[in-house]
């Protein structure tokens, strides 16, 4: 009997080095992998959330999916402890993950994960703005300034290369100063403006809001945002009630997930303040022409990314590929120690 | 900042080799940790199982856990495919485990977890046998003759020296001889019975019963069970239901975990055949002295185990301390790809 089962170890570096980090393929990696959802391919448990420090949400998620066309079942587990910056001088994110195949069932890789959350959802924020973002949005405002602000301005202006003013607020002086320090260099073409703490200022000429913080206070005011403005909401609850309920259209990268979680539309609806029918369209209906994007420059558009275990599942399969094609990674025999 | 991530990687053999097959300690492990759950020291959300094959019930189990006061948290995922050793040649079970600490969140630690599943399993039901099975238990008799009937034999002879006879059964007739073939050399006191496939004869004589099965099938009946006896159920539904039902205690690992599976005791829990009231304990109330367990020789007891995954991951930190102490496993850095 065949006792052997060897597992492939990719590393962040094995990641970046084979070409991973490429917008562009994710955002089709992502729209491939909506749609199949929507077609029934995919198996989506609920998320679990282990939350460890009901004041700070210190939590780890643990997130299986299985893509049946592909004969893939993974399992993604990250923790979001958002004190870390500061108390621990170590980034909040930090994700693993472990892909089988299901005709024996055996798993074939561990990879860092930590990357790969970044990149998938700062690229389906990127993928709903294409769709859902006016075409000549010049004007990007970020609160947060961290990996995940970072990751959101680089998918969101290579789908908008008209971006040419980003705004930017976070809690942490130095930490957007940073922020722009970096951003500036990669993006000589857009012209930075530091708000400190200001989210307001942040926001108000913004065409593109994005919210990239884990914090859970409701920085984002209604006030604040600009006529026809796209937000994308990549985090939990930062965003005051009013800046949804006066959304023209909402739009979820999968409603029926977030309802049951605790972002700013989650809230809502367990206050029974939202129902389904104030929510417009999953992502999925939109990149498969079901529904119609954005129909005028009047629209105020709210796009709520949850989160979703098979899009982790799909890009770390594409990701093991490439590695793989590279020639990267390393063998190691989870029966015995070997390590080629 | 510090983005690095190590992580520990510990195969089969670091596991072996640092003498974590440890059947005493391992006994102790789960008493401690049953009785840290009872007293809310854990968190446990439910398994997630996905199916792939609702005939073969080839499916992947995702288990996660949280052990408060050691501050670890930790995921199991195991793979069980009951027809690989028929079609694939390779053991139908495989299993990975994850391990993070909850302080900054970060994982530490990716080992083997098909050796710790099998010895985990085998070792609860040793440690039900304990307190439920008769004093002078002389035989046993094993309905399987795999890699869960070899480990059960040697849990359960651990806690019950006095056993001398085994009788064993499986619907692969080369499988048991080799069941016979290995045990029989590890126990020389012990006469061993080739049963085939004749189930009914497995069981007659025995004081304990083990059904370490995976096949969806009704193997064990009620009229086969000697007066007293004591069995062990690992499987999922492998008992025609009047044993369950003629039983004088059943005792599960944990019987709300138990309600909401595919085990026999969850099928007639659904079907309204037994509730709340039927179930005599939880294990832990008898190893912490609640409920008696055995109380006079005529009693016949059924013993559920669903498995839970904080004993995973209890084991799991045993393993890993046992690990760095010899010296044994290797660090891998997350981030790039250096293994030392």
């Amino acid at each position: 009997m065949n006792n052997k089962i060897t597992i492939k170890l990719i590393s962040m570096e094995d990641i970046i080095k084979s070409g991973c980090f490429d917008i562009s393929a994710m955002i089709e990696i992502i729209k491939h992998a909506l749609i199949s959802y929507k077609n029934g391919k995919i198996l989506l448990p609920d998320k679990i959330s282990q939350v460890f420090n009901e004041s700070t949400q210190d939590r780890i998620n643990c997130m299986p999916a299985a893509l049946i066309d592909e004969k893939i079942c993974g399992v993604k587990w990250v923790s979001v402890f958002p004190n870390n910056p500061v108390f621990h001088d170590c980034p909040n994110v930090s994700g693993a993950m472990i892909l089988s195949e299901i005709n024996t069932g055996f798993p074939f890789a561990f990879m860092e994960a930590g990357f790969l959350t970044a990149l998938r959802t700062a690229c389906m924020g990127a993928c709903a703005s294409k769709y859902l973002a006016r075409k000549n949005s010049e004007v990007i405002g970020i609160i947060g300034s961290g990996e995940q602000a970072k990751m959101h301005l680089k998918a969101i202006k290579h789908v908008h290369p008209e971006i040419k003013s980003c705004r930017v607020s976070s809690r942490n002086k130095k930490h957007t100063r940073k922020f722009i320090e970096i951003m500036s260099s990669e993006f000589p073409d857009i012209d930075f403006v530091d708000c400190e703490s200001d989210y307001e200022s942040a926001v108000e000429f913004a065409d593109i809001i994005v919210t990239a913080v884990s914090c859970q206070l409701p920085l984002l005011k209604a006030r604040a945002i600009k006529h026809g403005a796209f937000y994308c909401h990549a985090g939990g609850y930062e965003d005051e009630y009013e800046v949804s309920l006066m959304a023209d259209k909402i739009v979820c990268d999968n409603w029926e997930a977030v309802k049951h979680r605790t972002q700013t539309l989650s809230r809502l609806y367990k206050m029974g303040k939202i129902n389904d029918e104030n929510i417009y369209a999953d992502l999925a209906d939109i990149v498969d022409g079901t529904k119609n994007g954005r129909e005028n420059d009047d629209e105020f558009i709210y796009f709520n990314s949850v989160g979703l275990a098979f899009i982790d599942v799909a890009a770390a399969k594409n990701f093991y590929d490439k590695v793989v094609s590279a020639g990267l990674g390393r063998d190691w025999d989870m029966k015995n120690s070997a390590v080629v």
